[in-house]
């Protein structure tokens, strides 16, 4: 028997419980940041057996995430990924949920993860997925766009130390090190030694230089300007077609100005 | 050439672009609620050919998306779900994440997200999932097991209250009624009228109270002490055999005292 | 006996307890405005006999106030005060308390209520004060200059309009009128229709803008770059005379581009 | 010429400008602490010549305005102070300035502050205050009583250790040692050995219990169920005397469970 119930909450009541949840909105005219991670990624990549340092598919499949993710919210005008890692960036005066943090970082992460799922078997087509890739995330917020391209150089810089560092580590262990060997070799040494290891390693001179500019460089994702897609839309009168903005991907160095002053309307938007 | 990057961004300016990201943790020992709802999903069940007022198979796949984030998940001693929204109650002196909300928050609604994707075929294995479910999130505390209880026993209050309208809605709906008819006659109908509403539509006394106790009690997820599951457990010496608490999923009271008694272990956790 | 005491609290329970106090910092690289207001100052003002609409000298003290926090942080770059409300700005990259939001207000309101409290006799050397006044405080952060500026700007237009409607009301009330009947004449009156009407109570063309400035443009309060102070400061070998930037009060429009263009050291800081 | 600055900061620019101050309330059904500490008070007290370890005028006019705190702010319904410091505790469910931090700490900190220097010549006769005493301050949620209480006591062992500390510290200081060298001596000694060195130097047996039981328990400021006062109140028909609880201040145990059982309404309120 249920028909009491309603009596036992009441208006004041719920007023009540709801006012326990009281979130403000991230600072107006800053931009903000949602940089998710993989959670236990390391374990997940093993499992599905991602090539080492860098897979290529698997990285695909996170780009094309991506790209859903700029196609579903609007107010994202850029985004950069690398390993398990995405940040997108909102423009400064979204609205957004209200700029409510928890609200905005739950619902990109919710969509990137569901669509991370449901695009595995186009990037694995041989390889089932075992169990549920997750993320954690979190909103930032950059009140100039001098920082906000500050915080996306240091991505960029952690990207090339890391692929530089991991593409070393493996190709010793492929050569025959074990692991802890490896590291231990690697310890304190600077990038100029690095890039002649791989020379030695590979027998290619600029072996470091001649790798995918993906691995090296990170996944930008943005509209582009001069790219357009032709969609189908409902108006008054029947189905038209739409010029629209496309998403791409592309592997280029946004720490140098030139990126920035060729696409302007990025972060003037 | 990118060697030269690393002397860009240093140390001092790394420590400045990660110090514009604080997040205080949530209360210490207050009951920490995660509570998801579907983005949009009057259109996604629309597009996903969804039964009205309650579809079994999607009420069921949210089911055991709840339980898989129990399984991941060990502080979330409790959850709750109704239609497309889940309530996760994590322990008092939970420590995940540091009780960062956006952590706790987006790993739990990623999980979810994933989880619903991947075992979509399981529910519907003749309907292929068109896009993305996706969900967002938020974290409530709550100071006392009494307020917490008050909280489960208004989303109780509400599973009861919307599905009671719902079933009357879609009821004369089927009838004939437009869905604007539906809404006008329903208006300002109490329990009492709505009941007997039903009873002489369906032509069965009683008929609100013989739906199935998932649509009008919802679903509690919870591990149970009495039920247990044998596990492989990796330990030295090899595998062993143990015991471990399973998780249920049961459609019962919990507003009454009754069910907590019952389970003590759950709040007291 | 209270020997014992110490074995009660120990270390973890310490740290325990200090953990539930988190209070982060206010977004690193934005103008923090403190903004504080006089609590019950209408009943405070009555008790004190106030002249109305406007006290000269319980303004000047106020404006003393405002100097002495600025003489004792130095961080504070800009102040500006109207009736009793004051607002404080901070230059963007202050660290003063680590940027959190109650410390910085609680010693700002603090020092300013102990100096109004100490400088009363010097502005009302006939009257003694009957009780404390006290203030309530609030940190805002604006991201750039150029909202900040508009803050300003909004608060000085609050000045003008207070003032223009007061000052009619109470010409009003002396001319015979009870306060309700001021209230009701004035009710949905404009700028022009204010001017004329105090012109013709007064018999003085022009009579609003022959107002003190101080009146009309609240007072702003910083440090000059062109006076400066003889200061004794300690050093080794002996006190130095050092020159110091005085603390100087303008009323001034801070509303238009000239006073900013005449101090640019004041944002540039 | 001020008439046009009305329409330079529209309805819109306001709303805009003040959504950036948004602070949310502390959580609901939690017991508030503002604690509040002086700044520099080691200076100030040097500065006004304060007795040490123990200036007993000092405390009697800190516990002097936390009397009129507790008059000023009925929803306080408790407060302990130690040498410079002060813990005002709220009542769980009180709705004093929307439970924003901000707000409640600078009031509290505000009054107290005025308050002290309106105080200051009724304790100091003889002595003038040279220059402001101000306090910064915070507030802390904690969600049970029985945390409460641990705060609580975590503060008066607090007291008492430091009193232990400084009465040696001083008694070698005046008993010829150097500042440091009476340091150097107390590192690492106990509380047995602290209170043997005190009887040894003052030739006093247990001199440490016989100090005044301010200095060793701190002072516990609250409303006297017990204890009223007669107060004039204005209500219709005229001035009526009312009973009205009186705030006493006390020096006693408040870690021993006998004070709380004795005084059941204080956190009962």
């Amino acid at each position: 028997e249920l028909g009491h119930f309603s009596e036992d909450v009441n208006k004041t009541k719920t007023e009540y419980l709801k006012s326990f949840q009281y979130e403000s909105g991230l600072l107006l005219s800053t931009w903000i940041v949602i940089r998710i991670d993989g959670c236990h990624f390391h374990r997940f990549s093993e499992a599905h057996k991602f090539e080492k340092p860098n897979d290529e598919a698997a990285l695909n499949l996170m780009n094309s995430c991506a790209v859903g993710v700029l196609e579903e919210f609007n107010d994202i005008v850029f985004s950069y990924g690398v390993s398990d890692e995405y940040s997108f960036v909102l423009k400064k005066e979204s609205q957004l949920y209200g700029r409510r943090a928890s609200d905005i970082v739950s619902a990109v992460v919710s969509y990137f993860s569901s669509m991370y799922t449901m695009k595995w078997k186009d990037f694995f087509p041989h390889r089932e997925i075992i169990y549920p890739a997750y993320f954690d995330g979190r909103a930032v917020c950059y009140p100039s766009s001098h920082i906000l391209r500050d915080y996306l150089a240091w991505r960029q810089v952690d990207c090339h130390i890391n692929n530089q560092y991991n593409t070393c580590f493996w190709m010793l262990v492929k050569s025959g090190k074990t692991k802890s060997a490896a590291q231990t070799y690697l310890k304190g040494t600077q990038v100029q030694e690095k890039n002649e290891l791989l020379a030695q390693l590979s027998g290619t001179t600029d072996y470091y230089n001649k790798l995918p500019p993906m691995f090296c460089l990170g996944s930008s994702v943005y509209r582009s300007k001069k790219e357009k897609n032709t969609v189908d839309e409902k108006e008054e009168g029947g189905i038209v077609d739409k010029l629209c903005e496309k998403v791409v991907i592309e592997y280029c160095n946004i720490i140098e100005p030139s990126f920035w002053e060729a696409h302007p309307e990025i972060l003037d938007s």
